[in-house]
């Protein structure tokens, strides 16, 4: 009832097509193996999980391995869910050492990541030190409403790693099924335990530092950004935001939520709400806000272009294209009358072919939801918010034309 | 001269009165016992003092006992100044150990919190591996102006606890008091020790990371928040600011000062300055400000209702009332001219029957301080400011009408 | 071939004038010893420099007796360039204990800090723990473009510690020479270590603790602030920035950045850009913009003067003078149109004898650039932007007039 150790990596492959085969398996959309935080208090609340690897739309000769040392290591594999988490044992290490036998020695660098966590874990089960209720397996099959802190965070790694994109997954519940916790470093502590410790602990002079008191963990607890990416400061951007490679964070007033982030290089000074998402060369000025799904724009996420400008302080509640600009200190709202000569409507129309407008003159911010190179100014003498034909470049695509 | 084992708690109830009824008794507006950090250089400077457990005008038999356990323990007390702070030892413990005997059993959880220190402390105590200058207790026999650092953190304790309202108590001199230090984790660190030691430290690597130089500590190294509050950075909430169950720090622009915070559940990313007080249901948006007595509001202290919302990047100088809203990016000061139609006030007098309006047509900020549900806009085509009736529910007070 | 025991403060002297009329010797601007944290995975990159003390314009003896003692030791030194670096060794330090021989005994406190630099690095090379990799020696003998990470330190450091003025060095190409990594504590890591040991990290519970992704350092990871200034978070102070005493920078949405800072006691409650210097008495209000030559003031570097005042959310894109106003919320970029009336254009002149206006009734931002006592203010009646002189004082240059 356990694998026995493969002999080259063609019986690999032949083992591999056996198992997807068979009844344990189902091809999963994302899996890995996690090292999990359990409460202090209650050892069965998991509070974080922390995956050295995950596999998103990937690895499906590792997850038939993985699943079939599982079920030989006497755990019932229920694949008719959306998920399937189970903590992981001995035996299934074993199995999988086997099964993976003619990898284990090149498994190293940038080869065979999945094998490198079970030669690992190998070593961690030899050595002793550690505990069986330490790690979890989990399996995604369906990209359902997550059932469990597992589920969330392999989907949260797998925004943040950029193997998803954003707004992309199913998040329903993910709330709820993440206990609020008190950060101290990387660990995370039940709050009813440190009460319950409080006395002892003050004391004592023990009481840990606490960073923040939050569900969710900070993206640099979990994940390394590009080399030319920088985060000023940890608490700015959350796990589950992602980062484009070349993107910087600033300490002032910026701050990145889950699901939300960029797709190309971005100076991040300002806010990018839950669900906004910020294109290439765009620049979020000291203060900016982008309104999130919860804040202000009835739902709707908001996506900025490329190479669009907010300049400091400005807020926007609806999407920009590429080019656009909105003048510091300056709010576009859905709801913001702006005035538009007919100058510079043309030139707007020029810039966006697709456009039709149903008004003249004066135009409700949604309605110029998402168009290119546009320059939003309050005219220092009136007061009155207008829009022009940005000075700053579109790439009109060419597929269209 | 020393107090001897109680046989019952109805003894101790004897006792406790007889306490009572004597010379060495007055009693205590707060007590606490606190583990308290000296100084590096001067020993004798307290930079910071660490109360498991505050009391605030209750456990008044416990203010008893501990006051005869000191005065059995050799301290002269003098109950005749605003407060009196000592440091304990051995007797002490021991006398207050006595006095509980018949609560030490059952002393766990949430019961007989006053006696679990000292249980506590008595482990310590026979542990040897304490200092008896380490714990000092503070009695606070009148809310007066502070003065001593135990004084001042007794009472950031009980706003911090909702044991004190904010604004209630008499902080007159506290920053005075307090000394500037450098906090690496929970640990303050004399500025002038670090420069005497700054080439050793640094040429052995020893170093320390500083997170802080203030004279305060943060909300997070004293104080356990509720299970559904949250603080995203341990920065953003000093210690002295109060937060209600159900708050959210977000960890963008916001901030929230001593003596400041919310009293219901609100939604914060922006700033509550120091005295402003923000009520249930409220949104304070990513980067508002709410002004504070040191910045802006001519010493007036700011409340602001249930309900309300301040828009992203907005500004408040004058307290508002239920359901309000002010419009992302816009500015209400106490001279701000704000217009208002004859309609929209008909309907801005319904909602508060009480309030008699001195002037028509256009209104300073100030005058409209406090009312409830006023829309604040700025009119993008006039650049006008206006207040309108706001389509944010207003309860009215039910006693008044 | 070693420098030998010196016998008196005479001999230091005469010591120190035969090696600066040597062939090794060149007057340094700035020179220190530093200790490096190096690679992880490359161990010929330096990650950080540490200066436990730095001489920028100073002790010029000490230099020669550094200089000497390094060719002493076997080093090639090259003065001819715009900066040397150089490993230190064993020889070395013993040279310089032989020189600096008469000030051994009285090198504590504040007295002879380069002379307690060697003792203490004496008595770690000769306590074995040391590694001869981990101290490096840095001169600048021209205020050139950095050629190594220990030259861009010793750089930031000067201004940091106010040695020298703020935008009075060569910078260019810092940003090139530091390595971006992951900051854990005061310890760097490499992004590519950290990559290569993430499965073992993680797996073991191991994984560090990450508070920024940056280039720089913080400013408290480095220096030490004067008794009266605080910073209530570490991460809105980049090292390089320049605070003088009596500076406070609130946790909101402030933010400093290198070579920015202020040169007198500020309240700081926004963002000082890159290049943006404050004056005595200002108060840069909660989520202020101070824009940097990098965001929004085509290069030309702002400074504000003393005892001017930023509004909450204000920008300002100008230099301003003192005794200013920008109300909050109001955003002063070079090209806003502002309204100045008759009578106030005649106070403002007043205020600034020298101006000779080039406009009436309206002016640019730009025009008014630098300008004294002017109150920014946007009419909240008409929108209209409009500068009055403002009530707050203003000390004319006496020199001038």
């Amino acid at each position: 009832m356990a694998i026995e150790q493969v002999a080259s990596q063609e019986a690999f492959k032949a083992l591999v097509e056996q198992i997807q085969g068979g009844d344990n398996y189902r091809a999963p959309v994302g899996f890995g193996i996690a090292r999990v935080d359990r409460g202090q208090k209650h050892s069965e609340k998991i509070l974080q999980a922390t995956y050295p690897l995950i596999n998103w739309e990937e690895n499906l000769g590792s997850a038939a391995i993985f699943l079939e040392s599982l079920a030989q290591s006497g755990v019932n594999i229920d694949t008719t869910g959306s998920e399937f988490v189970s903590v992981i044992n001995r035996e299934f290490v074993q199995n999988a050492m086997n099964a993976f036998a003619p990898y284990i020695e090149e498994a190293t660098g940038e080869s065979h990541k999945n094998v490198q966590v079970i030669k690992h874990l190998n070593e961690l089960f030899q050595s002793g030190h550690v505990s069986e209720t330490d790690y979890k397996i989990c399996f995604l099959f369906e990209d359902a409403k997550p059932q469990s802190v597992e589920a969330v965070y392999l989907k949260l790694y797998a925004l943040s790693l950029q193997k998803a994109a954003l707004r992309s997954l199913n998040l329903d519940g993910a709330f709820g099924l993440l206990e609020n916790v008190a950060w101290s470093g990387n660990m995370p502590i039940e709050l009813a335990w440190l009460r319950e410790n409080e006395i002892a602990l003050k004391l004592d002079g023990m009481y840990p530092e606490i960073q923040s008191v939050d569900k969710f963990p900070r993206y640099l607890q979990h994940v390394i950004p590009a080399d030319n990416t920088r985060i000023l400061e940890s608490s700015k951007v959350r796990m589950g935001a992602q980062l484009h490679a070349g993107t910087t964070v600033m300490p002032g007033a910026s701050y990145i939520n889950f699901n939300a982030g960029t797709t190309g290089p971005v100076m991040v000074e300002g806010r990018i709400s839950s669900s906004a998402v910020v294109g290439s060369g765009s620049d979020v000025g000291g203060g900016a806000s982008i309104l999130g799904v919860l804040s202000g724009t009835d739902g709707n996420p908001i996506t900025i272009g490329q190479n669009t400008l907010l300049g400091a302080n400005s807020v926007t509640g609806i999407p920009l294209g590429d080019g656009c600009i909105i003048d510091a200190g300056v709010a576009i709202l859905a709801g913001t009358k702006i005035h538009i000569s007919e100058t510079e409507l043309e030139k707007i129309k020029q810039a966006n072919p697709e456009w039709k407008p149903q008004s003249s003159d004066y135009f409700k911010g949604k309605e110029l939801a998402g168009l290119n190179g546009i320059h939003f100014r309050e005219d220092s003498t009136t007061g009155e918010i207008k829009a022009f034909r940005s000075t700053r470049e579109v790439k009109l695509n060419e597929e269209l034309h």
